[in-house]
């Protein structure tokens, strides 16, 4: 056996020991993302660009979990580290037959590039989509979730995650190849880099993806201070360039002369493996002395250590075992359409819900996303073996007549050439005044909300210009909400839609995934209780938000913002009445009591919010704790949490972390102690005042 | 009362009453196709484009029928009226509501411009789909039949029909805009003239279209060979224009040299309406003295009188009442399903069908058209309100477990631009080796089958390039029949295809409308039996065929091949036996028994053909009667035909249709009497001579 394929050896012993047996040019192939073949040394082909947000993703058939927001929106970790282990699960068992048969292209591998866990800062940022949201400490728990369930527990890892897009990077998309990310050390410290540490430091993330925009002046993949942060956390795995990354340093962002400089500075920094193609410049580059042969080992030996990691150069792995048979099976399936209704979120209901079906002979159903398997999928999606669209889902609950109307063009004026203006809208208005109970699925879909250079993103690279529908659909709304019939709003968005609509009750039911319309229905008929909530804040208005372009976090997020919120972060209705009592807090230990007043069974998230007194604290409070929790009809549970440090930690204008308050005051219940939320759902947070 | 409102008066004394109050401006302005309104005179605006070829088309919810091509392999005559009826219940429906809401735009209107009875001369041809084949009998009556559903038989038309396109129209798709299609008399009278003067003569079609391309020289909108024969047929309707066709006579076909003459040519030779904006010159051609206002007169009496005929100028007709509901309701949809198991040709089985489900655990289900909604619409179709897919069928008729791979993409070398060629191939592969039966969905759809101009048809305009199956598909099937599972393939597509392979069972599905997967299953597991046809030949190779571009009927169709013959028109298998016997000719009167020998109902085909030994007679025989027969189990029918005048006619060159023969043979079978269709059904046609 040699050396590097000796499992009692480190992973770093046995990838210097197969690094120092290639050449330096074989080494500089092993750089670039789609590495050839070294066959005299037994390593196979290796493209390392895989992708698995919300299921393994671009990889033909797979589960198709909800958008990576809506997963956000369950507030649950430990579903998050659920979802993610079935991906995982699924990769392997891909990677156990597909390579087999002589397939070792993009989409195959081990290496997942998620989770995204930039700051969702502004809503307008049309790949906030695949993040966590708008909290650091709600992306970061739940980013650490997400990483050990892909990478696992095992003695090899399961698969690969790489935490992306460090950092700072969050729109606009249009300019994302030549923009300059400008962030102060406070709001780097406060809001964009704790996701990123706490899965570097705690959840072992294996790799960390280097973004297209600069940061500060410098370039996201050859920064100082961005590799000086991985080196702080003890980074241990290795460091990728987004797709084509370095291409943009000399052409857009001007930092050097040629691809030759690009590679040498990238590699200089710290930039192990490249996604593109400078690094077919690294020999030349060591040619003219831009590089020692010592940079290109210590790359190599990064990225290798990972694939022995994974155990590619392992006899045998204890994933080699999993069946093809997992992939897109039942129990996958089911917990997709589990996760569908954990995150879908009731943000109004004048009492119409939970729907008595018995009461209705024709249900209306009307909009664009009504029958649109788009509308469930989201950026990054795999392919599903089924689909149950809203109005299929509508269709399979309800014994009585379904109407369907497609209304509009999800954002064009008309859905054909030929004709005028507003061509579904006369059917759509029939439909309604036909039916007794309107339901109506308005909303995105991923080609206009989602990433620059993707086909379909026709608005502003995939960003929104406003929060509101598309004009059509603005129009249709209007239209059919005059009708005066029992309206229902279903909408579907990565993002906060401003729908403007007296309706009777809202649903926002993100990218819910494959069984997005099984999951509504088991909603709104009360088969299953609502228990989303919102992981970002729903303005009111885009026009009072600071500029897309200004990375300051002053009046963003619900920690800092003052007014302009229609729906706050934490917020989401059900049907039973949970209270809590009972808080209690002995060190950084918090217990409470909460109580589901109804006859219904329901899940509800306690959320912890955390006030601090210093002066460089966040504005409002922050939350600082989240557990989701499951009750049967008048049950009582006892839950008990932990503080973190973070809860008692402010950063200064230096970004500088510590503890500096004196008097904390700690809130407790299912939403954040708004006001809004208060009203909404009728209770208030428990407080009690810590003083240290 | 006004005498153009007067139900009692006849429709064109009402259409000259209603003519004669307008200007001649406002006469033209009622020429082109989407004429608008004279207020003065009560007239509203009425755009006359709509469409119906397999169900109300692009005019949003409709029951969605498999394609034109597919209804025609029902063989059925009865099956088309019902088909045509839902079609011109539903057009009256939206027509009833949609007005009101102030659209009356395009494909809202009562003027459907279907059936395409064009002859099917050539598998290549993109919108051969859209035809009932390449037999004129065939064609003749289920446009009839077609055209009498759409119409109705009230007091009112119902809707109108639109005999299209006249005449000789059949591709090339790419050239469609300057070609002049070259047919001699006699393949005139003998293919492409009867369907359309059946549908004038005998089915009183309310509309005939031009169509673009040149006919021997002369346009085909403004053609006096063409005009003739419509005024021999006693043609009592309106002609109308293919969309943009006068748009071509000066830039393309250089028969005129501008628009103005274009104009003055063709309403001069009888073309009422121009669906274009050509005869928006015709105030101009007046002035110019090129045509006078009688010609323009003439033209709008023509219009004028169809739309009385539909009753929009009555207080009120028999259909006002036809309520919303009845679009897309159960009854409709359980027709389409019914069309969609009557039209699925069989045309391989090595035993493995009717599946028994309980032999297999595992059904592997792969290729592009699996589970594809476009595979199921074909072009010119409306919007279904439920779709079941091939794949979906499969689910929900199979307990077992369901792998699936899209395989490959429908017609590119990959389905991610940044992946190698065939990144599908390797999932395909394992599904295959994985399952214990493969059910391999393969074929077109209109995105690459159609015509010219639609968005999406890459190859050749919407023309075939060969009659196998695109090249990603083609190594997708020998790929995994060289996996050695029990393989049906199922072929999605709106013409001949050979698909070269040695599977067990082979299924043609055209485009099998909204339940597709449902019907596909119902046949395959055997619920219901297999009886579709083919309505065209089934040939081997398209390199054996005369040019696509020569219309000649030497070597086309059934009637003059003499081999290339991959299945033959009018075959079909099923799981039953049926023999029939007892063949009796009385004048024109035949009888014979059918008997269904088989343990299950099953529906057949009586098929009649005619060989004469006129000289001038086609080379093999014709189709001159066909019934479609449904018996129960054991059952014998004894079955009675008329024999049309038609069955003994021969054309000689000069294209003069005439009784010649002295002796003719007439054969009476489930299939045509040729060595193919006998050997793979094991029955032959039963024989009788018949001496004039």
């Amino acid at each position: 056996m040699e050396k590097y394929q000796n499992p009692e050896l480190s992973a770093l012993e046995r990838a210097i020991d197969l690094t120092d047996r290639m050449t330096v040019e074989e080494q500089c192939g092993q750089l670039i993302y789609d590495a050839p073949a070294v066959e005299r040394l037994g390593i196979p082909a290796y493209n390392w660009w895989n992708e698995g947000l919300h299921g393994l993703a671009r990889a033909g058939v797979a589960t198709m979990f909800p958008q990576a927001i809506a997963l956000a929106a369950m507030f649950d970790a430990d579903g998050l580290h659920a979802v993610a282990d079935v991906i995982s699960t699924e990769t392997r068992a891909k990677y156990n037959e597909i390579p087999k048969h002589g397939d070792r292209d993009i989409y195959k591998g081990l290496t997942l590039w998620s989770p995204n866990i930039n700051n969702f800062r502004d809503p307008s940022w049309g790949r906030g989509q695949e993040t966590y949201g708008e909290d650091p400490y709600l992306t970061a728990e739940l980013g650490k979730a997400f990483v050990r369930g892909l990478q696992g527990d095992g003695k090899v890892m399961k698969t690969a995650a790489c935490a992306k897009h460090f950092a700072v990077h969050s729109g606009p998309e249009a300019i994302r190849h030549s923009f300059d990310a400008v962030a102060s050390k406070k709001d780097m410290e406060e809001t964009y880099l704790p996701a990123f540490r706490a899965l570097v430091e705690d959840a072992k993330v294996e790799a960390v993806m280097g973004a297209y925009n600069r940061v500060n002046g410098e370039g996201a993949c050859s920064s100082n201070f961005l590799m000086d942060k991985l080196k702080e956390w003890g980074f241990d795995g290795h460091f990728v360039s987004d797709f084509n990354a370095l291409e943009d340093f000399d052409i857009n962002h001007k930092l050097t002369k040629n691809q030759v400089e690009t590679a040498a500075v990238a590699i200089k920094k710290g930039l192990d493996l490249n996604a593109g193609r400078v690094y077919e410049h690294l020999m030349e580059a060591l040619e003219q002395g831009l590089v020692t042969k010592e940079d290109i080992r210590t790359a190599c030996i990064h990225v290798m250590r990972t694939r022995i990691r994974l155990g590619m150069f392992d006899a045998e792995t204890e994933y080699d075992k999993i069946p093809y048979d997992v992939v897109a099976c039942k129990e996958h399936k089911e917990l997709s359409l589990k996760c569908a209704e954990r995150s879908m979120v009731l943000l109004k209901n004048n009492g119409i819900l939970p729907l008595d079906l018995s009461k209705y002979k024709t249900i209306g159903v009307i909009g664009p996303n009504a029958n649109s398997r788009e509308a469930l999928e989201g950026n990054y999606c795999g392919t599903a073996d089924r689909y149950v669209t809203f109005l299929e889902g509508i269709q399979d609950a309800f014994d009585g007549r379904v109407l369907y109307s497609q209304g509009c063009h999800l954002y064009q004026d008309r859905t054909s050439g030929l004709a005028r203006e507003n061509d579904r809208l006369a059917e759509a208005e029939v439909v309604a005044e036909q039916s007794d109970l309107v339901i109506l699925c308005v909303g995105l879909d991923a080609y206009i909300e989602g990433e620059e250079g993707d086909a379909g993103n026709e608005f502003s690279s995939g960003d929104k210009l406003d929060l509101f529908l598309p004009a059509p659909q603005r129009l249709l709304v209007s239209k059919i909400l005059a009708k005066g019939k029992p309206t229902i709003i279903v909408t579907a968005a990565g993002s906060a839609i401003n729908v403007e609509a007296d309706c009777d009750a809202l649903v926002h039911a993100w990218y819910a995934g494959q069984f997005g319309g099984k999951a509504l229905m088991n909603l709104l008929t009360g088969k299953t209780d609502f228990s989303g909530k919102l992981p970002v804040t729903f303005y009111e208005s885009a026009e009072k938000l600071p500029d897309f372009c200004d990375y300051s976090m002053e009046n963003r997020t619900y920690r800092n913002i003052k007014d302009n919120v229609l729906y706050p972060f934490g917020f989401g209705l059900s049907y039973a009445e949970t209270v809590c009592s009972n808080l209690k807090v002995d060190g950084m230990n918090v217990t409470l009591d909460i109580t589901n007043n109804s006859d219904r069974a329901t899940e509800d998230v306690i959320q912890l919010y955390m006030k601090d007194d210093a002066p460089c604290a966040v504005k409002n409070y922050s939350l600082c704790g989240f557990k989701r929790v499951a009750l049967a009809a008048g049950e009582t549970k006892q839950i008990a949490m932990t503080l973190p440090q973070y809860a008692f930690e402010s950063v200064d204008e230096n970004g500088v972390r510590a503890i500096r308050g004196k008097q904390y005051t700690l809130f407790a219940g299912t939403h954040q102690p708004d006001a809004i939320s208060e009203q909404l759902i009728g209770t208030k947070c428990l407080t009690t005042q810590i003083i240290l």
